[in-house]
């Protein structure tokens, strides 16, 4: 991965002037009586909150999320966290030549590059309802899976996150099969492709994702089980491979406050969820940490429990 | 209810002389390495634990679950709890003209008044996708719901258990629509009738009901969303009913420690918890004060926070 | 009950202008330095937080809870909840004809005929003792239980509040005793009508209920089951109604964390805690609800495990 | 304290020959379906739990709580703990000239020198309000008072336990009061002398401990703050002083889940609470390491969090 | 100690016109886009917060922690909590003659009469093991000990306050062991005077404590078992003694969640914890009533629970 | 591995006849009052329990933990886990020819070649200063380490688990180190090596592990925290490194109550702690589910939550 430099580098003290994506806007009301936009900005490297103060009705107008503007302003801190402070701002215009898209953060690899991995491990799948199941779920989502983020925030929450986390996992897998070789490779190659799919219904496009309204009052969980019930229904396939499928999707979130009913029960089900925990927890780590500098500490993670991490005076 | 009289009603120090289901047996060492059985014994009116000590092989041959034998012993305290011990015992035989059937707990209604009880609440739903899928649904699986039980045990834990179960649900249900005119009672008898309705795939059937393989690993939440989903597929019904009802299923716990990723959020969701709890509750509570003496507490009861419970001796 | 129309019913956008009674007022100091105020604005329908910005010495002599003023102004969102942003305001004159009590959102029954629903099932107890212990505690608190608040927040928190929540309560124990025929009503009755009876001394009046130096010290609970004592007392009665009494108040929060420290150990506490539950919660759902558009999710509700609730699009 | 030498000196290997009282017995039914008999035996110095095998009819009936019998036996070890095994018991006849009295484990001092010392931190009560209510209150349970145990089991539960403990209590009252002179004596020592006064209702005597119907329905803080409440009506006083002694009452376990609905919010509480607390554990941990050898750990100590404790080599 | 008169004793209402230390400052960003700073001020009887607004680039380049200003303005109420609204600022100059040491808050007794106490403590200790080891480190930090706050919030704050909740932690233990013979004052003593002395290395100095990096990644607890291994080491010292006063170090704070991965299994230890947490709960008690009128509730002290604490109308 | 056939391959229903290692004996009272021996028995490939009723002095004589006896009996379910009924027994005699030593369980590699892979490891690491410490402590600890075990009971529990499990680790490490480049493998293979080598002071060895005094008062990370502690000083290290080092050991449990007082806020501390749990998590799965037939669920696994595992029926 070679260094990138945009949003996600800049240190508080820096400047900004570049062309950004908005991902989202909230009107609020600041304390002395007048309106205020609170902007969440991204280009490719990364996402910033952004405050836009003493707004006109024209500017609630023109900002919305989805349109690509020229910000000038500088990093500053706000509790710990990083605040871009705006000081101009304008609409982009045709002449910039500037597309959404371009702005969106998105995977460090090609979405395409990312399904010929996937449908290279689907092709190594022995068991054949497994892979049955697996190969017609997969092609089903396909166009979606190929540009979902994994989240709306935390970890993986960008273009092709969902794939990206996919991919990690499965190579993951793979070595720690190596190690331990008791695992039955198909059941968890399987249940890391499948196991995050219904994300693709959970939530809304990779551009603003938000949560559906069947994501809200169900969740990713049974929409998956059910998914696979009729993948199983329509290829008339039947028995424990079913099931052990529909298991791994029901606990890979390991413990009921996490959002799994019951407890892994079958040996590749306790290590898909501990495969999706080092990969999510990596992937917030290595962002915590890129912009710090050695014998200093990080931002506080919210879903790492809250932490602040430490980089040693001997590492770069 | 007229007055019951049979293994219910007996307290600690009586004798018991009749005939019993065995519903079953758990083969055990005792402290001086002799084997000995450990009985659940039945009759309509409930269960009793008994000891069988010192067993011979033929023994251990003889009594297994799901045969009558005839019993002679008496109530014993066991650390609070009654236990029956025996003193002889020796299986049915084709003269005394006994069937196991005769000898399970069961509902105090009969299935078909039960049947015809739920099929009304079913013609009076007034919404036609919600009726629609609760009628195909309670189709299919009407025979097995017929005999069904709503648990292995504390409450309800008897033959047509869970529709006995239903049928006081939606009698309360009607009740609490009328006090609370906001209810939408097509959501809510509706979500009734198929809240537990995958019990009968969960558990095996009602002579010596346990846990089956997908009742363990995926249990009966997720199990009767697939069943609604298959449900609306077949009778090509898409929309929000689809969604509200699936909703209801997996919420009617309550706590994601309960077995309910996901917290109520719609009205009828969180009266349908509620109703479930109350009967659970009065259903557990009733038994459990039977057959106290006024001024005297109850035995200790599990699923009741381990609670005991007293009649105050103004009560009878 | 008619559909209303007062500030319960306004949605963000609508704009305001009517006259208020001021509930309640907090001064603060905007992020400018300058003192603003926070206002709770009621009517008979219910209430609503309002800001008004930069005020002077005059207004906050002015602005005090308990003065009824017209307001002008318009509902915003603030961070999903509705505020009201005043524009203009003015203290009512005589000249208005308006009086504070007027614009106290209050129960949709007469306390009148409250007082005399509960007289009737006071009457309709059987138990002497338990008859006689309610109906002197009932006279003796009459005229404050017929206006206090059930709560500060949260649940019949207007005025008759609390006699309201006591006639639902009663209503629902009238069902659920036709139901579950082992319920003793005169305990249950009785335990309705005492349960809360004391906050007529742990809150002050209706028109700004706050806590007082013995509800803060003492509470409710402890307070009523001293009521319970000294009425026994001196009406010479022993025996176990009194302790039954005494129990089902002390139990009815139903878990230490809930400031019951004893859990219920008789049937009628137990079912005490659940209609009590049951009744509180419908009042806030239904609230919640009321001005949710179909297929649209409510704020959240803080004392219902902040959840946000849903009306399915085939409901109105 | 003297060295004592007595069943609560008496080491795993140790033989015990000697009268003892019976304080509780249990029927079991041991796995070879004989029944046995689980005793509690006790002491002056302490108590002891016993088995007695195979018994007779005869054995069951001559062996009950509150009798004498003189014991042979050794003292083994039963998963980490105690159990004295019996080899021979007889009932004690008359010419024994033993009275079960002389076998109960009591309180290292004197009772009436207790009470004397009660009395005397009465006598020094400044606030004429909180004077009288403790020495009305004190009058009123005295001869209870004077014998009563403070448990069942763990602490300070022998004869007198209760008035032991308030006197260890008050004397660390008086200490920490010179340490913290802000503390208002009057309302400590009063607290103290009171918190746990209802133990006189809540227990039945000292011979056999049990919890009585009103002490398992409402438990000792609630009755204690009726009788304060009666108390107070009866001198009638008035005041802060009987607020704050009922707060200290509610309060004085510390937490909702330790049975006290309120938190402390009256320095004096929170200290009372501490007090009580030190006083508890150090009987406890004494209890525990008394015949601990230096460089072992002792049994583990349920109700101090199930603790094992370690005696230093250079400790005795 | 005599009645102080400083920013401790100000109330919401009054003035404040004084010479006054900077402790620590933070900027913000206000909510109409402008710097400010929020200060935290102090003097020698406590500290407060203070709010700076609208702030120049120059102010943020004169007001630094460390520094002395004069300060006017007056205190307000904000969320219950006291704070201070700044009318008006400068730095002192040198003709004010003043020096941030004056303006520290401190323990109200000279650093040198604490260490002459605790060295007669020191003396006292008979077993020569725990008195070398003791005196060993008493004297390696005793430097850093005089002035060191015991915590950067909550307790003992203040400059030497560590040794101050030392000496006040060695009475209570001299009064304790008069009262529990068993206790070995040798143990106590030693673990009082050490259990934090490893704050000197946690904590950075008393003008504006704040953790130091080997105070965030290990804690007070580790680096002083630590320093207890080197002295041991250094002063070739063996035996259980060195285990025992690393055991009371490891579990002085009594639970894994408050930080001692081990709970207290020495007697010793348990009265440690005790005794810490008495004294530190009393010094904040004190603190938190010092300025409330007798029939007044105190503002929320967040270590105490956030509890809110009532000063009886008959206390002073 | 090759398949093994010892008493780790043993089922339900098999018979035993073999020479079999006693790794511990504990003495019972059986309900009839005889004595009896609760025996574990191990081979080279696990270990069960077994009964040995009615047992003579002579027998608890000849029973001890160490010696080597040839037991004849069968396998047995007790409460879902495997139990030996013993039928005959004899010690080993000299012309047995056997050693307590071949009927150890132990780890599945030679000890010398597992320290030559670790030696290997630390070959590779490149930072002089954590290199040096690691080669220190290693061969300072490095003879112990060889045979010891990684607990009492649970994961690795058998002779040379400990250096096994850090085998694993370190190849799980690598393979991490290949898909997430930003670890420090300096940092990462060190933690590893060290993280729990104090338990060679925690447990006693490898024939019959217990904890040791020190392990119980303090554990094994404060053990290690001081050694690091020691070596740094020996070999004159100071710096970042040491401090990291530390804290990796300090948090590698992740959380208080798991006995890490401080959460990881290293990334390789986070990462030690996750790959300490993935194989510790898989050595127990294999272990569980190694004898379970296809379609048919595992005992229960107490560290594993509990939970017993299911093998899918198109597993084997």
């Amino acid at each position: 991965m070679t260094k990138q430099n945009g949003i996600q580098q800049k240190l508080v003290g820096d400047t900004v002037e570049s062309f950004m994506l908005i991902k989202s806007v909230k009107k609020g009301i600041a304390s002395n009586g007048k309106p205020f936009l609170s902007l969440q900005l991204s280009d490719r490297t990364g996402e910033i909150d952004a405050k836009l103060w003493a707004v006109s009705p024209e500017d609630q107008e023109s900002y919305q999320a989805g349109r690509v503007v020229f910000v000038n302003g500088d990093i500053q801190d706000f509790r710990g966290m990083r605040q871009l402070r705006i000081r101009s701002l304008r609409l982009s215009v045709s002449s910039d030549q500037v597309k959404p898209h371009d702005f969106m953060p998105s995977a460090p690899m090609a979405p395409e590059d990312m399904i010929e991995e996937v449908t290279q491990f689907i092709f190594e799948l022995q068991n054949a309802r497994i892979q049955r199941i697996t190969r017609h779920l997969f092609k089903k989502h396909q166009k979606a899976f190929a540009t979902a983020p994994a989240a709306v925030k935390n970890h993986h929450e960008y273009a092709s996150g969902l794939l990206y986390h996919v991919v990690s996992m499965l190579r993951l897998g793979r070595e720690l099969s190596a190690l331990y070789p008791t695992l039955d490779t198909d059941l968890l190659y399987s249940g890391i492709i499948l196991h995050d799919m219904a994300k693709v219904r959970e939530l809304s496009g990779p551009l603003t994702p938000e949560y559906t309204v069947e994501g809200k009052l169900l969740g990713h969980i049974p929409l998956m089980i059910t998914e696979i019930d009729e993948a199983a229904k329509e290829l008339q396939i039947e028995g424990d491979e079913v099931l052990a499928l529909q298991h791994m999707i029901l606990t890979h979130h390991g413990k009921p406050e996490w959002g799994s009913p019951k407890p892994p029960m079958i040996r590749e089900a306790e290590m898909l969820h501990m495969i999706d925990n080092i990969d999510a927890r990596m992937n917030m780590l290595d962002r915590a940490l890129e912009t710090v500098p050695p014998g200093q500490f990080s931002e506080r993670v919210f879903p790492l429990e809250n932490r602040s991490f430490y980089k040693p005076d001997f590492q770069s």
